[in-house]
């Protein structure tokens, strides 16, 4: 006899902490299957926040094991004709209100199948029109733990809603620009700017501008970032009106207190104060733009 | 062979999240009983805050399943001379300090045992004074868990200390009169009144105030709830200076940024906001009064 | 066949609960053991504040089970050349940034081994320079829960980063000052001061200002603790310039609203209001400091 993997089901919720929903849907998904494993991704997303809660989702879904289960319940329109949907992709099931919480996802991860849930077999009883994380979302990913296939919850649909996530672009100056769209517990800004943005960037350039070996290696597409960025003079992240100069590796690439640049743990453009508060330090909030200057090569 | 279900130890207290008491407690039942499943319900109720923790394990037990224990530890009197009790009833175990706790649950669900827990062999050695926590309630729980009997625990009482829960009154003028009895992370208020009270409020009506159809029905007892309110004109509900008007069924009822009132998920009139905060928009705080008043038919 | 016990890891960081970071090591835990029981210790510690966490998990650790993956992420060097280490006591294995987080420990539990932890096949590949928790934490705790033996994760070195702990002087007056290390979320002051330091203190007066039974048992080592205090005309302990005479058992030993001294559950001498916020009443923060009177005898 083999004990089989318990699946995992992961929460994430703008339920908070202060409260007893949270418990509530794990004593549901307890009830239903006693050996799911539950794991808390975050339930502090800000009330009604779709777009943290997508951005979070994003950062965590994939470091979960396969077949792993998410549940992302931020729902603004609880009780009304938004759908609950169950996408299924390659390696994972996420139970979702359908209004943009995979916004991110689904730009790397293609859903293989999105069923609208309809089948009240498997939610509770009359259930309230307040608080679907207990009496459908619970339920629902229980009995998926148990081997209820995504087909048996309702229709196939198509689409999915789409939040409209901001994209950096280049400016007629050259300079990259991207805004703030997370900022964590640490104060750390997150931008919208990945790698593949700085290097787009930098083959925008006007080719009189770089060097002649740097020219012949964009060609080629055999440009590596560490190559670009070692043949950059200076890159400079303008924030408001202060300027960082240079990209770091780690926080402890400058002293405590003073600001600096690195690529972070979910691959975004972060500006960061070693030991210290970038949000406080800067007085930023979401939205601020954020442009990188690439020095000519 | 077949695996036994993991018991479900649930825990609510007032430990809040930012130490490690918490922590510390599944340490100890971690200890005694691997297997274990423990969920938390609640760590963030205010500090002694027994009403509170009261009304959250009441909206939470009986999600979970058969045989659960629950563990609740809002305990002002650790230390003191307060009894530690054993409840069981049908379906669940409840660990608490006996100092109303569970005065909402007894009203539903009917104590078949009470024990006064003293038997020190269930607990950690040499016992502190300040944290039962950790030295009574982890250590008799996971014994529970193991298949220890209440009766092992102590011995028997016959009554348990109750908290004074405020209860809707009808007023002379015909209006039913609440209060805010929890408000929680969304700024909800929750309220003590139920659609029975509700119910009874249209039955205590003078029967000149009422259609003859509905004087029919509620003389044979057979009126429901959707019958009272789609024969009543209006639900007028008052809090503060502020009116709102009508009863409706989800957020979505009303735009983004108004007031609206619902039957919530525990049971109760809540008095909400759609995407925003009622705490904040009606500048209230529990105990405050709210009159319902429903219009002639 | 018997089932086999789940080993626990426990978490104990500074990544707070607002953002998914605790939520995605545990999703590396589980991608590879299943069957680990991860169980939190506290993830509010402050941004960096080795010192408080030193301290939390110092409180905790042995309420655990034997074998128990103790995992501590305070880690303001990430990504620098600071070293990650895994320590074997004779009860727990530790697995931390070699920054002092095990001071408070390592007074009571000597290291059977300590292991630099260089070998990046237990790692997530490509690891990120800011999140080790994610990428290096989270599956080495999880290949030693599945019996990975620390030998195998790095060198051997023989020594760790200490703290600076403050130890309690006693003052030519007698008094022994200690200050205070820790306020929990009770506004509980916790002092460096234990039962021992004030056994000495005690022992340390001139013998003129002692019983001559006192001075007997002293003599021959056999004082208890009690012994002292009950022969003890007065304890005061003066903080600011408020004075709290005697030392209580409880809470429940002065009235609600009244400041009492007792020794915590920790072991350390805890300055509190009944039902109150001592730190809010006291208007004090950490690293003040704290006299002990103790009387003539």
């Amino acid at each position: 006899m083999t004990v089989r993997r318990p699946r995992v089901i992961t929460l994430l919720t703008d339920f908070g902490n202060q409260d007893a929903y949270v418990g509530i849907v794990k004593g549901v998904i307890a009830g239903i299957n006693p050996f799911a494993n539950i794991a808390d991704i975050c339930h502090s997303v800000p009330p009604q926040d779709i777009f943290s809660g997508a951005y979070l989702l994003y950062t965590s879904y994939k470091y979960f094991p396969r077949k792993t289960i998410h549940v992302a319940v931020v729902d603004p329109g609880v009780g009304s004709k938004r759908d609950i949907v169950c996408v299924e992709t390659k390696d994972y099931f996420f139970l979702v209100p359908d209004n943009g919480l995979l916004s991110f996802i689904v730009q790397e991860e293609k859903p293989k199948s999105i069923i609208r849930v309809t089948n009240n077999k498997y939610f509770l009883p009359l259930p309230s029109s307040t608080f679907h994380g207990r009496d459908v979302f619970a339920p629902v990913a229980a009995h998926l733990s148990l081997g209820v296939k995504p087909q048996q919850l309702g229709i196939k649909i198509n689409q999915l809603e789409q939040l409209d996530i901001p994209k950096p672009v280049r400016k007629k100056t050259g300079q990259v620009e991207g805004q703030i769209i997370y900022i964590d517990r640490f104060g750390n800004l997150i931008t919208n700017i990945t790698k593949e943005h700085l290097v787009k960037g930098v083959e925008g350039q006007k080719s009189e501008d770089r060097s002649q070996k740097l020219e012949n290696r964009i060609k080629q597409r055999k440009t590596t970032l560490k190559e670009l960025f070692s043949l950059c003079n200076t890159i400079e992240t303008v924030i408001g009106r202060k300027k960082v100069v240079g990209l770091s590796n780690t926080y402890l690439d400058v002293n405590a207190g003073e600001p600096l640049v690195l690529f972070g743990s979910a691959g975004f453009l972060e500006i960061s104060i070693n030991q210290g508060n970038a949000q406080k330090y800067f007085r930023v909030d979401r939205g601020n733009k954020i442009r990188v200057e690439m020095g000519s090569y």
